[in-house]
């Protein structure tokens, strides 16, 4: 299948440190996940543009005449520099038959699609005739930056497709990345589809799905980190469903109540990010096993924190005391309340206790996935370096 | 027995907020409790000092004339204004035949006895001729305060024998307590009592003691705060032993490896000191039922932040669990690692409530006493007002 075609991945983040705290000024690591996103283009014949997304059920496709008029009606509105106008979007729903209010992963999905597949075509070239299928390992809705994966993928297949940026693969190779020059450009237009899903998207998502590795973000100013190891984690879902809206205003308020409190807490967990991003920047030139303590502790460190800081939650308690018990160290990563939380795993952590752990987390009903952070940003493959699970979901069905 | 003689007694202390925080100059609340000790005094008429500590197995007697050779010996070295010297302690050890390097709290508390009656006779009058018992609610060694409610008590009784202090009780009345005045010799005395038993300290123990109520402790500066609500509390004794000594030098190297993430910290246990302490302060005047959720929260935070600074322990994470399973909220109190844990009660916790609690506390096989805490301070008592627990332990045997 992917022989003929153009096979591109992008991976999932996960807030290390300093979420919540971002929100009031203070820095957030973010790292790039081990779970990724794959997307397989394949050009077709017959002037259809079909998209597949088996993990939120859709399979839509329509006629190039059609989308090249609707784009021909849009044209002015395609401006990669601003937010999508609502106007856009709502011309873009009625197309597509998505109602007005939707919000449902599928429909997001279908209009970020539709928005980046013609406002691209509309700067580098001609609407593609092309089957698209994108397959995650990454959970929808769980705050580990699956949107963005998605928009990276296909913001790097389209830019490729309309001839945008170079193919970057050499003979004989099995993945390849492009330069920084056209990350930035992959990156900026993921960050137009995030928006199209998101509405003030923050970027960190996209960019850590471009560049992978690690990344500091404050301020709005986003800060790839130079060097940084891989780590092997475990990352639990808790399927407890929370509103991060909700979580962000209870720290607000808790803020207000107890200014004197919870202000040194933010700048406790502020420098936590920045000693942990000193480690993991010294660990590649020195792999001493020194610093895992120090990545636990801050780990240990930080829980504490988002507990007092009101977004903890009985489910990531008991999964913090479950790993404990298995020697292991953890932390709710992103919203909290519910959610993902990361365990830190050592490069000597044997398989046996990795898997009595996940077995213990499983047991509480938690899902479970043993990966690593750091990994590499969006990747261009030869379908050789694809193993069998991602060649089966990409295949046509 | 007591119609004889004379009762006094002093309550025992926790601390509420600020422990460890306060080596680091923040401000620790400290608060007296329900536990107390008693005092009886019954003069005797055989030239004799006895004195019996049944709760750590004492019961010694010395004849008058020996004692007051003894004393014009040393007479020189009683300066309540400096800390007992070497030497004067040596003698006394040897003259009660305690060997030089003795530590346990028997040993302790002769010499604490001796050293108070001589002194505090060589400056007021005779060398009494009596039997004194005293006997507490208040476990030792757990950082309660008891040897200073126990130096307190016989401070308060030495000195009344001897005149140096009136006696306030009334015609009719049950319990009484001594002027501003008379409470500052009663207290500077008993923490000579404090220094003989432990060499260097705060002097918060005997200052609670003695006035009762709560009082803030900053940079060796005491202060008692105007009025103070009375408390329902549940004091844990987890029985995990710890080193008060290891458990400091530990937050001290913590804050050396992570000054930027601890000193912040601290910050914050010190404005939750400060909260606590403007709650506290406003409560009588307006006992609204709105402040216990603040008191709760406080506890919750702090306990967090006491796990950060590596004083917590997993007897003191399932006391908080259980707790918490009834509703209520708890931290450690002292110097954690173990030790004593400190539970909020509110107004409208039923007794079922409680029981229930206190049922499971001790089915993890801790120690659990429902009492409460803002007790008052250094009090002279009529028989009548002692209950029957109390008038059988210091009745003669």
């Amino acid at each position: 299948m992917a022989e003929r075609g153009l096979v591109v991945s992008a991976p999932g983040k996960v807030i290390l440190h300093g979420e919540h705290a971002v929100v009031h000024g203070k820095a957030a690591l973010a790292v790039a996940l081990g779970l990724r996103t794959f997307l397989c283009l394949r050009p077709g014949g017959e002037e259809r543009l079909r998209v597949r997304l088996p993990g939120v059920g859709v399979l839509r496709s329509w006629d190039l005449p059609g989308l090249r008029a609707l784009r021909g009606r849009l044209e002015a509105d395609f401006d990669e520099s601003k937010p999508p106008s609502a106007e856009l979007l709502e011309a873009l729903k009625e197309f597509a038959g998505i109602p007005a209010e939707a919000s449902a992963p599928d429909s997001l999905a279908i209009l970020a699609f539709l928005y980046m597949c013609l406002a691209i075509s509309a700067k580098y070239g001609d609407v593609p005739s092309a089957d698209i299928v994108v397959w995650s390992e990454l959970p929808t809705g769980a705050g580990l930056g699956s949107s963005a994966a998605y928009a990276v993928c296909l913001a790097a297949a389209l830019l490729r497709t309309c001839g945008a940026i170079s193919c970057p693969l050499k003979d004989g190779e099995t993945t390849a990345r492009w330069t920084e020059e056209e990350m930035t450009l992959i990156n900026s237009w993921a960050f137009q589809g995030e928006r199209v899903i998101h509405g003030n998207p923050s970027g960190v998502d996209n960019a850590v799905a471009t560049w992978g590795g690690a990344l500091r973000y404050q301020s709005g100013k986003i800060k790839s980190l130079k060097r940084v190891p891989t780590l092997r984690i475990l990352l639990t879902n808790t399927k407890v469903p929370r509103s991060t809206k909700v979580l962000v205003v209870g720290v607000k308020e808790k803020i207000l109540k107890f200014p004197a409190i919870m202000n040194p807490v933010l700048d406790s967990i502020d420098a936590i990010s920045q000693e942990c991003q000193s480690v993991l920047e010294a660990m590649p030139a020195n792999p001493s096993p020194e610093y895992y303590p120090v990545l636990e502790e801050l780990f240990d460190i930080n829980q504490h924190h988002l507990n007092v800081i009101g977004v903890g939650h009985p489910s990531l308690d008991r999964l913090c005391r479950v790993t404990a018990s298995h020697g292991l160290h953890s932390k709710l990563t992103g919203a909290g309340g519910g959610g993902c939380g990361i365990t830190l795993l050592r490069p000597d952590t044997t398989l046996l206790a990795v898997e009595a752990a996940k077995r213990d987390l499983c047991a509480c009903g938690f899902e479970c996935w043993e990966t690593d952070i750091g990994a590499p940003g969006v990747t261009l493959h030869s379908s050789s370096s694809l193993n069998a699970q991602v060649l089966h979901a990409l295949s046509e069905s």
